[in-house]
């Protein structure tokens, strides 16, 4: 079919539906959910007494600018979904699908199957269903070869399994499960310190890491879904913290009931990147743990009669942990003591 | 709270929660349920037999560049609102919550809090809710004052009513309900034609039209729940299509089983604005029916023996509509022929 005035304008309807094609390939070959119509459909088959979705937005912020840098595009899908999978995990919810949305200026069907191919690839780990989206060309948006991506969660849980931290009291237990790195916040500081004031590039090594600047950002952000599921179900943890943007000082406070604050010691191995990062950006403690994870990106806030089974379940799943801290009564000033 | 060296970065987490106070504003204002954590909760009250979820995932495209044009920001939300609403619509699903993203490279909390109160008007006409959302600031991403947005919608059908258009037959008829205008579709050749090769600017008129460009450009993209739910719940609607990107041509074999195509002949009175851009644009007949819904947004695909009681009710609820069409046998070629 001809669409010669819509390609003069910057937009190819037929590049688009080809890279609807590639995805939908790869949504056949790993026995996904079919996508591509208007809309895509969740059959709602498990019964729980009290049925409450739980739904979270989401974007991979300005760590897409460092896939560009350094060219890799199949990692950012699985930061998306595992972030949403997380946001969704702190309240005790079931991950049941995702949805996507890409807009670039030009549609690259390989960088786009790329993206997706990750997407496809953190449902499948997390065991759930990337239900559809939408790829938009915005001629005029985008810079070449740049995108910007959002995804979108539903999950479920049942009314009376809700992790709301009500029940969090003095004396509770902060465990911190470890990150891979930055996840999805603080890379426009990042950035900031490596490429402008430090004149890195993606291929410049970093002092005690494995890997490069380019492999330690990209590093992808983790899903706490396996390990931490099952202490759910045994009702051992009171709540939890996904440590997004706004770090320990924002996110710990979001589960805490308005009286209460934590104290948190600087008691596990801070990875090299932000070692990195702190010392060449010369980053206050208030700011470190304000704007990245320092490499724990989940808090459980559990009672103390329940420390040894965590510890002994986590354990069993070769998850490492850290006893980081202790829930603490909040008399004003900072709820969150980084010592 | 001390930020500096972020702020140094361009993030300004102090001014995105100016925004998202706004927006809690706003909520709490309209009513509508409250936003900020990691996740929205939506409890499911309705018991249906075989409960679906129905989810769709949308952008505004290029829309948004007339909107910056224009410096209007309150007219896109309900464009996305209502564009979602509509893909989830045609399935026969009810919108149970909505989630958006809004990227930009720099919060401006009144351009934010604009967008967002579009939605929220959007979510209130429409019934439903605004669970939640992720407000991205993204410098380097976006140019000064402008911004992406997403939308994403959760809806709910009963599996036995879904309109998956299977008992569409030949002979059955095409009723088609008047667009405001381009919807969301078909910006980026709109936007060739008037702003590049015909140098309009917002301001000019359009011939026959009541608003300028802008205004006639920026017509918000429109709900059809509230006219064809009736007609849903009554069982008179076999299938629907949402014109939306790929007009016609693509939209409509989207609902018709494979052996069948339609006949559409143009009886409605087409837009001012449409009749413009295609008259300075020179855009074929073919390329008018895949880029733009030439003043059709929503098409219900009925039998015969129920126009009466279609008529009646669309009537009733002073809604126009247009007979525009049949469904055809598909012998190869064209699915869709437009005379």
């Amino acid at each position: 079919m001809a669409s010669d005035k819509y390609s003069e304008a910057g937009v190819n309807i037929d590049k688009g539906n080809q890279a609807v094609e590639k995805i939908r390939e790869m949504v056949r070959r790993l026995g996904v959910n079919e996508i591509g119509k208007f809309s895509g459909f969740f059959p709602l088959e498990k019964k729980l007494e009290n049925p409450v979705l739980v739904s979270s937005a989401d974007g991979v912020g300005t760590k897409l600018k460092v896939a560009f840098m350094a060219g890799r595009h199949d990692t950012i899908g699985r930061d998306l979904v595992n972030h949403c999978v997380d946001d969704i995990l702190v309240y005790g919810a079931d991950p049941l699908f995702f949805l996507d949305y890409i807009a670039t200026g030009k549609v690259e069907p390989d960088t786009i199957s790329a993206i997706v191919s990750g997407m496809l690839e953190g449902c499948v780990d997390n065991e759930f269903v990337l239900l559809g989206g939408e790829t938009a060309e915005m001629p005029g948006f985008y810079q070449d070869n740049e995108y910007d991506v959002a995804g979108f969660i539903v999950g479920l849980v049942d009314r009376g399994n809700i992790l709301d931290g009500k029940n969090i009291r003095k004396g509770d237990l902060l465990l911190g499960l470890p990150s891979t790195g930055l996840h999805t916040n603080g890379y426009s500081l990042a950035r900031y310190i490596l490429f402008e004031q430090e004149g890195l590039s993606v291929d410049s090594p970093v002092p005690g890491a494995e890997g490069n600047v380019g492999d330690e950002l990209l590093r992808v952000h983790r899903s706490y879904l396996k390990p931490v599921k099952p202490l759910i179900r045994e009702g051992w943890i009171k709540g939890m913290a996904h440590i997004t943007g706004g770090g320990f000082i924002e996110n710990i406070p979001r589960i805490l009931p308005d009286s209460l604050g934590a104290r948190v010691e600087r008691v596990w191995p801070v990875p090299p990147i932000f070692r990195f990062l702190v010392e060449k950006g010369g980053v206050s403690l208030e700011e470190q743990y304000r704007v990245f994870n320092m490499g724990i990106g989940m808090v459980l806030i559990i009672e103390p009669a329940f420390l040894s089974r965590v510890e002994a379940s986590l354990k069993a799943a070769g998850e490492p942990f850290y006893l980081i801290g202790q829930v603490v009564p909040h008399e004003g000033g900072a709820r969150i003591h980084i010592q």
